[in-house]
C-alpha cells in the first residue's frame, strides 16, 4: 500500500475491503512520506520494519527485486500522487489497484492505460459503486435490454461535508483536497463528480458523447468547486442530468441513479444499497434484492443470505476479489474470468478524465455545449 | 364553469376541490361549445337549463346581469382558451378561478394581469400543489430563516404518461395537449414544467434571472415537447436544476422540490404529501407532519389530526377555500385575509409565463444563458 | 346529522365526506341537545332554523313527516347514543348512517341489526379504512386467491395521543371516552380495536372464532383500556395477532394490516394509503398504487388518476358514496350494486362487538382462550 | 473453527466477521466430522493439515498442548452440540465464541455458565444484531433516560424460507434444522425467535417475568414449530408482544424491534440497518444514522462516514472485535473495557433458554401465563 498511514480514512477502507474475501495480506508498504510516521503506520498494522517504506519508488524497486516482493500495490495517496505512484510500480512490473480518480489530467490518465497496456498488468480502479450487487444485476438488466431503449439519465451524488463555513468546521484550509496542486483541476468534480458519472456510464452502457456543465463555489475561500452540474447528450438522443455537491446540506452520501428507458425504469441509491427499484411501463414498482434476483453478476456479488444487509464495505471488497480473480487470470496467462470482467480499470479512469476535462471546458466557456475527447 | 364537460378529467377534480370546504356552490355552465353535450353535461350536473350555455362569452354577459348570477368562474378549458375566457368573465366583473397555464403567451398573461388589476377582481390560478399544508409550511419555514440562505434548487415533475409510443396508447394524435394551437408553444413545459418551476418559486421566495434550457422530443410523430432539462441562476448565486419529463417511465405523478439553504435542506414529493423532510446541517433527518407543525399557514390547510392522510383533492380545495376569501374580502371591500395570501394568482401565472418564454428562446438558441423577461 | 356541533371533530368529518361525491344535502340536525348550541350550530351549517333539533327523537318524528324530510342520518354522538338514535330513525323509516362503534353492547347491537333487517333500511356503520381503493382492491385479490391459504393475520391500529398524563394535555377526565357510561366497556378496544378488527375481517374474509385478550391501562386517573393485545385464532388454522394502542408514544394513527399466506404477503398502512405491497412467496416486493391496480372494486374507490393522492376524506367519502348507491337500490326495490356491496353495516357491527365481549371476557378471565359468539 | 465446512452458511460468515477488523488468524479447525471433508474444508482454508481435525475433543486437547494452541474458538455446528463443543474448550482453557442457542436446554447452558465463570474465560455468544451501531446507540439512549420508562414493547423476526411445502423447495426432510434431536425442543422458537428476544432484552434493558406463548407448525411433515407468538409481561407493568415466524411469506429477514416509553418510541429494523427512528412524544419523527449519532458505544462500532452503509457482516464482525478487546483483557488480567461491555455473552444465552422453557411450558398449558426461571 502507498498512503493510508494513520488518521487516513480511505486506506482504512482499502484495508478491511482487502480482507473480506480474504484474497490479500498486506507485507509491505510507503504509507507516509514521512520516515517516522511510515514506521509507525507500518508497525501498527504488522508490517516488517524492512518492508516499511518512505519512498514509494524505493518501495516499488525494493519489492519488485525480492522474491516474495508483493504482487499488487494499492494507492490511496492524495490524487495528484497516483499517475507517478502507479507508474512506478507498473515500471516495476507489479500489478495496481488505485484509488480514483485516476490522475488530475487527461494527458496522465492516457499515459497511464498505454503503460498498463504495454506491461500487461492489471490497473483496477476503485469506483466502489461498481461494486453493489444490484448494481451488477441493474448492467445485466440493461444489456438484457430489460428497460428498452435508454431516453433519460438522472444522476446526482449529494453530500453536505463541505457546506458549514471553512472556519466552522468544514475542509480546513490546509486539506489537500482544497489544493489544486493536490486535488487537480476540480474540487467536487474529481472527487464525487466522476463516481456519478462511472456509474450511469457502467449500468447504462453508454458514453454522453457532449456536456454542458456549470461548476460553483459556494463557501467563501473555498479554491475549487464544490458543485457541479451538468446537462448530457448521447448519441443515440438519450439526455441526462448529472449533478454532484458537496454543499448539499442534509446529505449524507447520496449517490442515486436514475434510467429511464422505452420499456422500463431502474432507480438506485447507495445508501439503500440493498435496494433496486424496478418499474416497467404499465406495471408495478418493483423492489429487487440481492440473494433474490437471478443474475450471475449479482451473485458473484453477494456474499450472504437475502435480508442480511450488504454494504459498502462488501461493495469495495467485490473490487478487491475481482481485481484478485484478475490477477491470478493474469499471471496463469488464462482468460480473465467473466465474473471480474466488471472490475473498474485504467480504461474507466480515461473515460472519466474524459469527461473532468470536457466538463472544466465547457464551464470555462459559459456553459456551452462541449464534445468529449475521444479516448 | 368554462369547460369540464362529461369525460373531462381536471372539470371534475375542480368541481369536487370547489364543494370539500362548502364555499360553492355550481349553479352555471359553458361545459362545451356543442350545445347539446353543453345541455347535457349540465343536466348530468343538476344545473338549470337556463344556465347551460354553448358559448362563453354569452354566459359572461347573461350571468353579469342576473340578480343571482355568478360571483366568480372557474376554467378549465384547453390553454388557448384561458385568456380569451378569462377576459370574458373579467370584462363582466366576475371573479376568475383558471387552471395553468395563465395564456399561451407572456403576452396575453401581462394582459390579464393589467386587466384583474384594473377591475380589482381576483383571478386565481390552480397551481395545486401549493394547497398542500406542508409546502405552506416550508414556505413559512423558508421566511423565518430556517434553512439559512438559499444556494440550491432541485425540482423535478417526472410522469410516464406519454412515454408510449403514440399509436400503443400513449396520447392520440388528436389529443389537444399535442396540438401547439390549442396547447401552445410548449407540451411538457406547460403542463408540468409551469408546476414545477411555481413550487420552487413559491416554497424558496426566489425568481431565477436566467435560464438555460433545452427541450427534447422523444416520442415519434410528436409534436411538442416531452422533456425539459432547464439549469437556473439566482440573483444571490444561488443555482438550480428544473427537469420535467412525461416520458419518465414508471413514474405517475412525482413532483419533488429540495431546497438546500447554508442552514438546512427542505425535501417534499406530492406523492407523499403528508411528508415534508428537514435537515438541519449537522442534525438529524426528521419527518415534519400535518396537524403536528406548528404554523399558522400548515394549520390553515388542514382539515384533520395528524395521521390522517390529506391529499391533492384537499390541497386543490385549498385553493378554492384561499379564493372564496380573497372573494369575500373583495367584495366587503377588507383587506384579503393573512390565510389567503398565498393562492396563487395571475401574477404567479405572468411569472411562469416569463419562464417558459425564456426557456423557449434558450432552447431555441442552442442551450445558452436567458434572462427572464422583468414582468 | 345528530351530534357533530361545533367542536366536534367527527361530524365536521362525515360533513365533508357527504359532499365530495355530490350525493347528499345536509337540511337537518339535532346538532346537540343544548338548544342554544344545536341552533347556532345549525346557523353556521346554513340549515333552515325549523330543522335544527335539540331532540334525535323530536327530529326523526318530525322529518319523517315532512314531504321533504331527510331519506337518511348520520349519527355522530358519542358511543352510547348510538343505539337509541338509530332506533328512533329506523322506527321512523329512515336510513342510518352510524359511526362506530355500533352500540356498547353486543345486544345492543343484535338489537339493532333485527330492527334494520325488519324495516328494509339501510344501515351504514363508518368503519373508514374500507373505503380505501387498496384495501377494496386488497380484498379483490384475496377473493381471488392471489395469497393463497390464509396463515397469518398481524394487525395493529397505534396511536399517541393518550400517551401523556391526564393533566399534561392527554385527554381530560371530563372527554366522555374516558366514561364508561358514555364510552362503554372498552377505551381503546371500542374506539379504535374495532377499527383493526374489521380491517383484518374485511379485508381477509375471515372471522377468528377464538380470542385471547389483555387489556392495560397505563396511565393513571385513566378509567378504561388504552392499550389492548390480542392473539386470534381462525377455523382455517390460521392465527393472528392484533394490538391496538392509544399510549403508542410516536404514533400518529398507524392503521397497519398484514396478511401472510401460503402464496403471497399482503401489506397496507393507512398513513401510505396510497401504496399496497404485495408480495408473492419467491417474487419481487410490488408496490400496488390506485389508478394503476386493476379491478372493479378499487377503479369504483378511486377519484384521480395514479400519482395524485388520495386520503382519509376520499375513503370516508367512499362510505357515503356507496351508503347513497344502496338508499337509491333500496328506494328503487332494484339489488345493490355490485360497487356498493362492501360497505360496512349493521352486521359488521355486530360482528365488531362480538370481538369485543370475547375480548373483555377473556380479559376478565386472565387472558384465556374464549370462543366469540355467534352472531 | 469447529463446524462450518464446505457448504455451511454460517460458517463462512464467521470467518469474514473475524477478518474484518484484524484481531483474528484462522489456524485450526473440526470442521467436519467426517475426516475427509474435514481436510478438505480444512485446506481450502489454507489451514495446516496437522491442525485439520474431525474430532472436536481431540482438537481442544491437541491445541490445548501446543505452545502456539488457538486462544478462541468459534463453535458453528447445529444446536445439539454448542454445549459439548464448548465445553471441550473451557475445559482445555481455551475462549468460546459460540453461534446461538447456547444450547438446547436451559440446564445445558446454566452449566456452561458455571464453567466459563469457573474457568474464568470469554464466552461469547453472536446475537448479531446486537453489534449493529444504531441498536447500540438505542441502548445508550434507554440508558440516559430518552424513551422515558418503557411501556410497550413490539418485537418480530419474520422470515420466509420455511414457507414453502417441503416437497417443494421448504427445508427439506434430512435439515437438522427440522430434527429435535439436533435443533432442540423449539424449532423458530430457538431458531430466530431467541435473537429477537435477545434484542428487546437488550436495547430495552428489562426482562419480562411472565409469557403466554402459542407455538404453530404450519406446513404439513414439519416436526418442530414454525411460527410463535408470545406475550410479555415486564415487572414494572410495561407489556409486549414478540412473534418469530419462518412462514411469514415474502418477508426476508425483518428483524424490527418498537419500544415505547412514557417519552419517546424508538424503531429499527435490521434490513434497513443504518436507520434508527426516534419519535419523542409530541416532536417529529427523527431518522438516527451512524457516523452522526453521538455516542461512544455507537463510534465505537462504526468503522466509515455517515452514508456509507456498513451492514450485517459488520455488525458481527463487530461481535467478534468485542470478543477479541475481551480475551486481550483477561488475559492481562485487566478490566474488560467498557466499550466491550454489550458484547452477549453466556448470560445471554442462558436468559434466551429461560425464555424458550417458559415458552414451551406457555404453550404446553394451552397458552398461559407462566413465569421465567430466575437465572
Amino acid at each position: 500500500m502507498v498512503g493510508g498511514g494513520q488518521g487516513a480514512f480511505i486506506g482504512a477502507v482499502h484495508r478491511i475491503a482487502a480482507r473480506i474475501d480474504d484474497q490479500y495480506e498486506l507485507v509491505a508498504g510507503a504509507l507516509s512520506s514521512d520516515p517516522q510516521r511510515a514506521r509507525d503506520s507500518g508497525a501498527a498494522l504488522h508490517l516488517a520494519p524492512d518492508r516499511c517504506y518512505s519512498d514509494y519508488r524505493a518501495m516499488a524497486q525494493a519489492e519488485s527485486l525480492r522474491p516474495d516482493g508483493i504482487e499488487a500495490v494499492a494507492i490511496v495517496t492524495p490524487n495528484h500522487l497516483h499517475a507517478p505512484v502507479a507508474t512506478a510500480f507498473l515500471e516495476a512490473g507489479i500489478h495496481v489497484i488505485c484509488d480514483k480518480p485516476l490522475g488530475i489530467s487527461l494527458a496522465e490518465g492516457q499515459a497511464l492505460a498505454a503503460l498498463a497496456r504495454q506491461k500487461n498488468l492489471l490497473f483496477a480502479l476503485t469506483h466502489t459503486y461498481s461494486g453493489y450487487p444490484l448494481l451488477r444485476h441493474a448492467k445485466a438488466m440493461v444489456e438484457a435490454g430489460d428497460i428498452g431503449e435508454l431516453r433519460l439519465v438522472q444522476v446526482e451524488y449529494s453530500q453536505d461535508w463541505l457546506a458549514d463555513a471553512i472556519a466552522a468546521g468544514g475542509m480546513n484550509e490546509g486539506n489537500w483536497h482544497n489544493d489544486p496542486q493536490k486535488a487537480g483541476p476540480g474540487g467536487t468534480l474529481l472527487d464525487v463528480g466522476l463516481h456519478a458519472y462511472h456509474l450511469a456510464q457502467f449500468v447504462s452502457g453508454l458514453t454522453p458523447h457532449a456536456v454542458l456543465a456549470e461548476l460553483s463555489t459556494f463557501v467563501p475561500h473555498r479554491t475549487l468547486d464544490d458543485h457541479v452540474q451538468v446537462m448530457l447528450r448521447y448519441a443515440n438522443g438519450a439526455k441526462g442530468t448529472l449533478w454532484a455537491s458537496q454543499v448539499a446540506t442534509g446529505c449524507e452520501n447520496t449517490v442515486r441513479l436514475r434510467l429511464f428507458g422505452s420499456k422500463a425504469q431502474l432507480d438506485f441509491d447507495q445508501e439503500q444499497p440493498n435496494a433496486l427499484w424496478f418499474t416497467p411501463q404499465g406495471g408495478n414498482r418493483q423492489l429487487l434484492r440481492p440473494g433474490r434476483v437471478d443474475s450471475a453478476a449479482a451473485r458473484h456479488a453477494t456474499r450472504v443470505p437475502a435480508g442480511h444487509p450488504e454494504g459498502y464495505l462488501e461493495a469495495f471488497a467485490q473490487l478487491y476479489l475481482d481485481a484478485a480473480l484478475a490477477i491470478r487470470a493474469l499471471q496463469a496467462e488464462t482468460p480473465i474470468p467473466e465474473a471480474a470482467r466488471w472490475l473498474p480499470t485504467v480504461a474507466d479512469g480515461v473515460a472519466g478524465l474524459a469527461f473532468a476535462e470536457a466538463v472544466l471546458r465547457s464551464h470555462a466557456q459559459g456553459a456551452t455545449w462541449t464534445t468529449l475527447a475521444d479516448c
